[in-house]
């Protein structure tokens, strides 16, 4: 009998960008017959709060981003730039077909996707766990090391 | 008969400064005898691009980044301070003797490192296929997973 | 005999909020009987400085950090903010007894955590090898795929 592989992956970023690599990959890893793993920690716990509409993306530090108009650094930290980019993403991300953060998290939590929240950052943020989803678990830099040390794949996010 | 060590690398950020981990790593492990994947998606796609002019780096939410001149972030903000921050950099870069990042992406290719552009991100962002480099496919999470569940070394950056 | 699992780090980022995890993950793994590599390279680089007192902390461009009193943007880019922000992370990480980047610095070094300073970052941002503290060693791309290509865990921060 042949062990399942298996995926560690630490989500650190909170941002609209950064939040669907840990998904992606942890439903397809799951898809793929993977055991899944994901520590959400510093800014990335706020991927586990139930409501994830503040999840917002910035144009600013980031030359790479396509933005359909080019804009100078000094616009982008204007007031409302950051709801607007996030505003032109989703609806991008939507007219493409592309599932949104929930959905792929529903994917993540119904294919057994072990989500552990980071102890440490509840309490440094003053985070409430009632904002957090159901089915999860706590845990520390511990947590997670044992879980990714028998890993195929390990990956911070 | 022993298997050749490997590394799978996914690259999502496409500044210039992030832009030297995957090549160099690439490039050096390629040279170590290394089988290498590298994934590129979301803003790292940009680093597959015929032309990597754009490839910019951003002064902004960086305090770490030594300036031979300490400057408020306001003024990091003003319109031109990417582009001469990036023109500062690369004429560092190249006075050190630092490979550019086309010479270390040709090494990659002719090292036979694998590059995947994400096809998902293609679509997300309206690339033209047209304008990447030959010698690399296409794939998604799925292409990363089956390369990266037999590697040694897996990298997100 | 069984070999100790190895953890091997790549700390490329050196902002306050990214200066913690290589540490935090490095010392528990070390308790937890892990032999640990980190190298520190481009930004990271600066984690090693004998003085941490420049190490801070962006709130620009990451719309996810929880800030005290929502603030728009362009304050955020204001002159002294990155000092403020800082200086505020800084309490609350004391206040909720959070061990300082020193101490967890000084934990890896006392549980035998391999620290190695990137030489091309050294050469190309003219640092002075006298600034970074003692018990260190340098290396290149090469010498971390040499530890990292037996590691159980390999993590790009």
């Amino acid at each position: 009998m042949t062990m399942a592989r298996r995926m560690a992956i630490i989500a650190s970023k909170g941002t609209l960008d950064m939040a669907y690599p840990p998904f992606i990959l942890g439903s397809t890893a799951a898809a793929l017959g993977y055991e899944v793993g994901i520590f959400f920690t510093f800014y990335g716990l706020t991927l586990l709060r139930k409501d994830l509409s503040d999840v917002k993306i910035s144009p600013l530090a980031n030359p790479a981003m396509p933005m359909p108009v080019p804009m100078p650094v000094l616009v982008s930290a204007l007031p409302g730039m950051e709801t607007m980019a996030t505003a032109m993403m989703k609806r991008k991300i939507a007219s493409k077909g592309v599932a949104s953060i929930e959905t792929l998290r529903t994917a993540c939590l119904e294919a057994d996707v072990r989500m552990i929240g980071c102890e440490m950052t509840v309490d440094l943020f003053d985070f409430d766990r009632r904002d957090f989803i159901d089915g999860i678990e706590y845990g520390g830099a511990a947590t997670f090391l044992e879980f990714a040390g028998d890993a195929d794949v390990s990956l911070f996010i």
